[in-house]
């Protein structure tokens, strides 16, 4: 067990609202660290999953799927003034409990803006309207029209989430040890130019999932080490990704969407279907999907340098995400089916035997050509540090509780962004949880050992090009 | 244990090279079928895999890597008039062995066209100079050299091997169940009006290998149900597939070889870094890789219609292979690591807990839409049917067998190809060995639930171009 344990005060309600993998994997975290009764908490969510834990630990529990014709009456004699609403469901817009919760002055926090059910795939919208970009500009939009108020933190898991705040210690350490004099950037502008001195061309989110379950992926089933749904609905969204001011190669099924900051571009193809090639320090090179991902967006438009409305500085920032190998059959048997979900689903838990979750960021470009930094958390130090958790839920938990602590310690914030929030008291809840932090440095480069056996349409002169990236 | 047990006579010398997965599943199968002594049967090989079955047979196996420089030499010795050379190996040269074998009036079997080592990954060869394309021609320009002579059938196991067989038993269940009047035809040039009269657009070899095993795939290892060299080596080669008649768009990425017959064409990338859409009856829809094989080029060459030097008829022939899971997940990692092979290999073969492999011929295009025809073997059944087997292996043994038993009743036929021997009294060999061989009609078409999402640049007005089944 952990060793570090708080209590911390809150005289409040947390409402959970969605009860899977991250809500399951958050309960005993969250009355470790709270000074509360199980009565002050409260789930809702849309299935039967989870209730024995609840009952386990004497959690109110009451199934009733929030739609957009209920959520008002059903939360709204829940929360009170000083609560906590977290949403950890798919398929409850985030956007509307957040408006709920500034009226109300409750606090707010999700680890993925979601649409109402539906959303991702809703064939009436065009590919743009289903995009994260358009979900962060609803959200936006949102806050400007609310202006300050209660604390409201949209995608703060570990990706979206912890990955904003290890791109900013990153890039610090960077700096360091390339030997740039640099003090800690108290602005957006600020990181932004940091991060442009040392020539960061690329932000990927680099993740190498390698926890394998016994019994293996069956036919006709979609398993995974966090939510199915939410794999199947993200990577069924189009591909998104950052798109950098070095890029000289616009994809050739590449979009702008044609409103809000522009700081992201959508390809016009599912994330299932778009591989990556990318490194991570245990796995070495590997291919991964393309899926879309809110931190792709946020974090490229808070590197942004413009001047007036010039360009003059932004990285490619995307997720390039190697699911646990039972995750990679059941992406490739969903994709043989035209995205047609499997009849069956399974999260992995405790039917994991090995493996380790590697999730980091990787800073491309820089003098010292690749930077990778995150966690290193095997199966069985989450089991240790957590029950009901495996490694990918506890990492996204860390992500969730860290930000938890700051809504509670900043609750006027209004609605901030992961990116936004200053990461050192982040990171500071959230490492426990995290196994081993490390960053290490690589010689990679998306071409090395390329053009061998065929040749291949590369840029030799910028190895940091998307499309030397991308495997077509 | 099979039921039709024969003892079919044969006097000379069994000379098996190489015995790895088909030369250990072909071993009890031949000793039960012929009525020879182990000591008639010679195993050379370049590795002690298999000694312990070999003992157990008291065969006699000796360890002896052939090449270019000592195969003279150490075949020499072991070969007589009258004996049968099974080229088993992977890295030893088809033409060489059969040139010898011409020479001293051996049978000659293999199950593939190889190269001597090294051959499929020159890279002072071009990619075409490194296709099955350029292997087939070599073989072909053989024959032409050498004339008349002992029976050598290059390319005899399932596929390439019985898939030739099925495509004629297929065309003539096809013709019968749509009330095409048809003799069964004597020559190449019926065989190909008969496949042109039912309009068949595309052959593809369809197969999707379930076979799990346990322990599951490791990291940094390669695992498949048959040689891990064999697929990685082919995998390697340019993708190849016989160009059809109908085809609209010549890929973006093909090129025609500027030699020999043209039946065939290449992509300039490997196969298991190009996926098609394909269908069996059993998983339905799904992606395999277009993995080159021989009979891609040998099918759409036999059923080629000419009239002078001008094109009538081609139909469209190629290999969507879904190799086991463990393969699919090894094939993915290999590619991550741009084809440098895993540190480890392993063939599945006790380890395998369930699964079948349905491997079968699908043709395309006529009025009944998809006819997919071939053999459905589950690894409980092949374990019963022989020992030292998985379900794949016995379907190549099959195919081995049965060509081994035709080249001994039909010794003088030269070097002759699968699809130029008649189909009848191979299949009738082959078939015991087969599990279910059945015939299914499927309403799949590879535009079938696409463009949902997203626009996809597909002709459906010819649901059978190449296009349509391209995965991009
Ligand atoms: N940022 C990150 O690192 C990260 C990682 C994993 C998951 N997530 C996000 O966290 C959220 C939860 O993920 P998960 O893996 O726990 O998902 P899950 O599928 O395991 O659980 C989803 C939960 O939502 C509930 N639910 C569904 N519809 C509902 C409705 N209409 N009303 C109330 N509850 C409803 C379900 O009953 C279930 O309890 C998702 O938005 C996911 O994208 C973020
Ligand atoms: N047509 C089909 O359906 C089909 C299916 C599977 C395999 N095959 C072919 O059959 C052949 C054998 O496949 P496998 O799965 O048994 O392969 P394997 O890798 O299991 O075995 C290969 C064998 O070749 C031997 N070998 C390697 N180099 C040699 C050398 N220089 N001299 C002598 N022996 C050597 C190895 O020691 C090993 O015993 C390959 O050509 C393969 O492509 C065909």
């Amino acid at each position: 067990m952990i060793g570090n344990e708080t209590s911390i005060k809150f005289a409040g309600k947390f409402i959970i609202v969605g009860f899977g993998c991250v809500g399951q994997g958050l309960l005993p975290v969250l009355l470790r660290h709270f000074d509360i009764l199980p009565t002050q908490i409260k789930i809702i969510t849309a299935d039967e999953s989870g209730r024995a834990e609840a009952d386990h630990y004497q959690v109110p529990f009451s199934v009733c799927p929030l739609t957009f014709s209920n959520y008002r009456e059903i939360l709204g004699s829940a929360l009170n003034q000083g609560d906590f609403l977290l949403n950890l469901a798919i398929n409850v817009s985030s956007t509307a409990l957040m408006e709920l919760c500034h009226e109300r002055h409750v606090l707010y926090l999700d680890a993925c803006i979601e649409p109402w059910a539906g959303g991702y795939t809703d064939t009436s919208l065009s590919p743009s309207d289903r995009s994260n970009y358009a979900l962060r500009e609803e959200m936006l939009a949102l806050r400007q029209k609310l202006g300050k108020g209660a604390t409201a933190i949209p995608s703060h898991g570990a990706n979206p989430g912890l990955v904003s705040h290890w791109v900013k210690q990153a890039l610090l350490n960077l700096a360091k040890d390339i030997g740039l004099d640099s003090e800690i950037p108290q602005t957006r502008e600020a990181w932004a130019q940091l991060a442009y001195k040392l020539n960061i061309s690329v932000i990927q989110c680099a993740e190498r999932d390698t926890q394998i379950s016994d019994p293996p992926k069956q036919l006709d089933e979609f398993i995974n080490t966090w939510s199915v749904d939410g794999f199947a609905g993200e990577g069924s969204q189009p591909a998104e990704l950052g798109w950098g001011s070095h890029e000289k190669y616009f994809p050739i099924d590449g979009k702008h969407h044609n409103f809000g900051g522009d700081a992201a571009i959508y390809l016009e193809r599912p994330g299932v279907s778009t591989r990556v090639r990318a490194w991570t320090p245990r796995e070495g090179a590997y291919q991964g999907f393309l899926i879309t991902h809110g931190e792709s967006i946020s974090i490229a438009d808070y590197l942004t340098i413009k001047e007036q409305d010039r360009l003059c500085y932004r990285p490619t920032v995307y997720y390039a995400y190697h699911p646990c190998d039972g995750a990679v059959l059941s992406v490739h048997e969903f994709s043989g089916k035209n995205l047609t979900l499997q009849t069956t689903q399974r999260l992995l838990m405790d039917d994991i035997v090995d493996g380790i979750d590697e999730l980091g960021v990787s800073l491309m470009g820089h003098s010292r050509n690749v930077y990778w930094y995150g966690s290193v958390l095997s199966i069985e130090e989450a089991r240790k540090l957590a029950p009901y958790n495996n490694a990918t839920s506890l990492q996204v938990v860390a992500g969730v509780l860290s930000g938890i602590v700051w809504a509670i310690e900043n609750p006027d914030a209004g609605i901030i962004e992961p990116d936004e929030m200053p990461f050192e008291r982040v990171l500071e809840v959230a490492t426990p949880y995290l196994g081993k932090v490390v960053g290490e440095y690589g010689d990679w480069t998306p071409i090395m050992d390329r053009g061998v056996l065929f040749e291949e349409d590369m840029d030799s002169t910028d190895p940091w090009q998307f499309k030397n990236f991308r495997v077509t």
